[in-house]
């Protein structure tokens, strides 16, 4: 399957030339990309759902605990990016924008992840008023790209 | 619903008092926990894949790739363990035995958890017959667990 991948690979390269070449080689099937990219987005989700309880006084502070969900946020920050092959659209939120501007995508990811980078920092420092800030500033870079790239 | 989920935690407390703390608390349905647990596998799966071909040479040899592939194992490996709440079986493919067998169960990932310490050791050592020897114990765990604890 993965040899199959890398011929298909290495033929179609040329055409492919303006995605990284991780997204055509680690990848057998789209369905394999999409449940990876979901995965990680779900995870992220689901961590920044703790620290948005942590900022919200519903879960007690805990440095330890808030250093971890943002170290699981900032990891999965950076795994989706790479697993939006062209046609990896089955079971899928993702509008056809991700493929037709694929710039102003690429800009919606780093923005998130230089707002995720700040979070890391304020969870490190401990101080609950930057780390509400900093989150506050994730969670729009979020809504910002699910607006743009992603159906409800 | 986080809210929600406090209380439900703090009125059937005594009855969980086998399981962690954290399992109750972080998630907010049943479902939540089964998607969370299959995304941490789903990215395990996916990182051993490409580990799987760098040590079957259907994938050049690069420590950098190699090392990142293994921290994100290294932290999937952590994940899944606090997502199996009672009840949690929907769309899932978990037998009975995680519930009715939970020591077992521990033991099974803590098992896979130490293969991939040594996994992740033999990575930082760019030794591709540690890795190899390595990655083979990792898959062996996670096998166990699947035939023990996995339907089909």
């Amino acid at each position: 399957m993965k040899r199959a991948v890398f011929g298909i690979a290495t033929v179609t390269l040329a055409s492919l030339a303006a995605l990284p070449l991780a997204a055509q080689a680690q990848f057998a099937k789209p369905e394999d990309a999409v449940k990876y990219r979901q995965s990680a987005l779900a995870l992220m989700g689901a961590h920044m759902g703790r620290v948005g309880a942590m900022v919200k006084g519903q879960r007690p502070f805990d440095k330890a605990a808030l250093e971890h969900d943002v170290a699981i946020i900032e990891m999965m920050s950076k795994l989706p990016w790479d697993a939006f092959p062209p046609g990896s659209t089955q079971n899928s939120k993702a509008k056809p924008e991700v493929w037709s501007e694929p710039a102003r995508f690429k800009a919606a990811a780093e923005k998130m992840q230089g707002e995720v980078q700040k979070l890391s920092a304020a969870a490190r420092s401990g101080d609950m008023a930057q780390v509400r800030t900093a989150f506050g500033a994730v969670g729009q870079s979020c809504k910002a790209c699910h607006t743009d790239f992603r159906n409800r």
